[in-house]
């Protein structure tokens, strides 16, 4: 089967990044297909970088032929519903992956995110996943997300330090790192912490293939009916 | 004072309509600038018309030098979140603006919009605004957007049929027209129906003027804090 | 048009206060008539005076001829079912509109209040708002209502401190002040801290302002239904 | 022990029927006091109804000297925070003790209660209370509070059809009966439908005997702290 | 009356001190019948002793011929609806009683408990009976429930430890007490901290003797059928 | 790996025919071990069904060595709960499974249940899980869970007609069937009605494959503490 994993922002670090963290954990005979949106925002902190990502990342969808299953490797989730109208394919988004992956694992769980700025979009997913009473807090580490491709940032020490609080004070039974850039921390933290620490990508890549051998399809009626194809033309133009 | 209205999406016709009505209802000494978005969808029915109508919408706003306020004039209120970080002037939804007069008039209000695929986004919405106890129920009356226009579509009537049902089996108190292309109905259907029938265009002017009046700023710190201007510069490039 | 300010204590110098500051908001055209209750308690904290208060506020306003508009200036919103049960005539409460207003203004905003009794009352309010999500908490300075009135109470600087605290610990992104009495001190707080503080007076007559020039009209039907002229009758004997 | 009924409208008649209902269900040793409102509207139907028997009815309470508890005879629970801040001893709602009850014998019930404008005071109850998953519909029967009392109005017949439509269409595994008025029907209809049929009035008798029985008194903290003795002075006179 | 007092784990220690408490609140002429389960778990923490609990408590209640409630007396309500499956009997659990109590003395209450283990458990009860706005937090003392048998664990100090943070950081109205096990220290403590301090086994027996003498009879309808027959025999072989 | 499918209930029929849907849906390498509990009613509807049910589920997983994953084959999740305490690797119950994979592919769904008695006991778990909005409606056929076994039953057809009106009535974007013993059905009415009809035995051992490849493993700490093992002996004896 072949996976999709869209990146909705035009760094191409972070794509190859989180394509490494997806080849790894994905089942023998599945190929992952990593693809940069072609334009927008160089990372998405907050509802603007957000909403200008959204058709470059439709549009690195439309290029694609030949797939099974999107994933989008933003932890906003950014264009997920958008996505879904255009294809009955499988589409899930990283942080919704952590969610339910977090949700199975635990009774009650943290988020440990970058920029507090991005902190009220995501408790506005968790609100739609109706993960409001699962997920205690979304944590702002204050780190921005190209500095997590940075060594010298302290990034990883800045994140500890939130997980650990988020244990004691919010009694977190899991942790969901909430940026695509943390997916190499995982399972160091969740071993430090002996708790749960899940990363988006690989829990999206994982659930799209279960998606994928359920042959599942993404509903037509209703909020994900596909648009008529007169007007995605007329929108790409 | 001057207010800007923008038309998400791209059809001429309908920001006319809604600057008519903007006209009709704003004070003397405010002044209606509307603008119609320069790219993206002729209409917005669902969530992928949303997303690709939002960057063309924004651009809209950033053209223009010189507002005191801005109305998003399409009910699913596009964008709304984005357009917040761009300016510390009002941005009010017209879907927002309607549920809010709704809310300060009625106990328990219904909406009449067009298409079942519009429901959903429009839901979340509700959701999201606090109004999911207030807002019994969202029908649609299948009415494309554009049908509208149209004198000999029935949809006056089948607007009225819905409407009918919302006061009998929903015991809705008042009507929110769910479409920006209904504004020239609402005082016609109050009147018809003896409840406050409220149409979003003109509910969203008349709260941005009390907004500017109020001398309110969007907030700039947390959710709706400004992007770095290097963002914006990529993302608009 | 005319907008009658009811101040439901009998503290004469409290709608005075009140009335300077709609004056001050108050477009050119509208004229501010401001009323305080004949009986009941000097002012109010807490659910007992909030009762005792109610009869004498709601002949505050049948005692008037001629207005477009009620502001009921209680943060509690003393009374605003009953008093829209009376008119037709657009009431909003002063809780009621700071709340809106910065629903509008940002994504979550905290409450400073008087005292620890009223909170309660408030949250309960808030809640049929359908605002316990955006709202995050409401604080108590501990400062009586009438000691507003007092030079040497200290109170701006306890409220300011609160105003800090709600700003670091709940991630509040706009504030609402929760007294009337604290009517005059929205300005000053809002440029100490960057981010909007609002009062309710000014917005509860700037949307009513709105809500006029929308000739939107309190529905007749359920819960706003008016009672009978006879039962009317006999409750003021 | 000594319970104080009081009925909130002026109607003697109806008190002396609750009383009587009071009566046949207190234990040996339970004295039951009714006392009539001195003051307000003939029924209770709706927000301005509610809000001008309170003074009335908190005036009845503080006429009586010894009392053990405190049973508020209206089913919308008429001005229960407010008699709870003048009185340690407990004091219960007939709406609230029937929805308690219901809840301790059944997954979910429905409300059927007099006019359709009282229906949204009552959804604001049940919310407050923590009701609102539990109680699935509240169903208006349209029969106006005193007709109750008139043996031709068919109000019976009215009441057993809703409880039937409450039985099929919304799953109602118990059902509350909404008004003081209906408490002679309740073992009737009980055994007519074979499901838990409950009035608040006898719920609420000997919900206050098991709170005397536990000593258990109002708290004196938060809410309902008492207001200052200077206050209810002034208020009274 | 007969009130059958079920202690679903298997300590005769804690059922005796459970009919005790229960027997100084019963009325006259009540008859406490206190069971203790033939099998399962010595103490109830979690989960997994939760769920091994509920055979052994049924098959005590079914051992008993003669009874007119059911008081289950753990604080996780082990069993409840089961237990009302199995007659139509009032059933009540001494966490449901104490929680439903509270809410009738106070806007707003913290829960005690024991093991940090039992949090979840609770709140997902607190869910269940509507009641998670009411009850602001639930904190565990860590202390086991065994140990509070043992005088020297220094339980007393610890759960006044929790209490006094309940009221200065929670603004705590009343405090639950999480475990059969405290029974003996609610008046102690209530007097200490002058609030409602409650205990579940009193208030359980309390509310029993209210439902009897209503002649209360849970719902044979929904949720609550009873199972067939042979159904109950197939499980108890 | 190793998938371990427990059937909580002791019908060795529907053991097998959740066996034979589990092998049809697992990938090459994933090996399915399929055990019936060895007491307990021999089908699951309520929560008498539900408790006795858990005892012997628990003891089926605990005589299992060697497993990777386990699925409890009933759509109650039959002590979904308790299993997570004695065993770090994952466990899900199928109506939690069906549930998850329903909401990554619709944005609203219904399910098509046995008997009404079973439908409280599924709410409450749909509330747990934070699926209460996208949850429309819990329908029942008024098939018992044996009948579905029976050709002649007309089971198909009822169950298609709930599917009829959950499309209608409910808009439903998606279906999941509420009964192991429907697992043969889905894909036959997705097909019919062109829409996702879900099945829980599939949908949880694809979601087990994912969390094994992810090496997720439930949390230790908080509800899933494990409890000593001197209890779990004691309760096994």
């Amino acid at each position: 089967m072949r996976i999709l994993v869209v990146n909705p922002n035009t760094t191409a670090s972070m794509t190859e990044k989180a394509c490494i963290a997806a080849r790894l954990v994905a089942s023998e005979g599945t190929e992952i297909v990593a693809v940069t949106s072609p334009s927008g925002p160089v990372s998405i902190e907050g509802y603007y970088d957000e909403a200008m990502a959204v058709p470059g990342m439709l549009q690195a969808i439309q290029s694609q032929q030949d797939f099974d299953a999107v994933v989008i490797a933003c932890f906003d989730d950014t264009g997920l519903d958008a996505a879904r109208c255009l294809t009955d394919k499988p589409v899930i988004g990283i942080g919704e992956a952590a969610y339910r992956v977090a949700s199975m694992l635990s009774n009650k769980f943290s988020v440990v995110t970058t920029l507090a700025r991005s902190v009220p979009a995501l408790e506005h997913n968790l609100h739609r996943y109706g993960m409001e009473r699962q997920c205690i807090r979304v944590r702002s580490s204050e780190i921005p997300v190209l500095e997590l491709e940075d060594e010298g940032s302290g990034a990883v020490e800045k994140i500890a330090q939130e997980i650990e609080q988020a244990i004691t004070e919010d009694r977190a039974e899991a942790i969901v790192l909430g940026c695509a850039g943390m997916v190499d921390l995982a399972d160091k933290l969740s071993e430090q912490f002996s708790i749960p620490v899940l990363d988006g990508v690989t829990c999206a890549v994982s659930l799209c293939e279960s998606l994928v051998r359920l042959k599942a399809r993404t509903t037509r009626q209703g909020g994900y009916a596909p648009p008529p194809a007169e007007k995605i033309r007329s929108c790409l133009v």
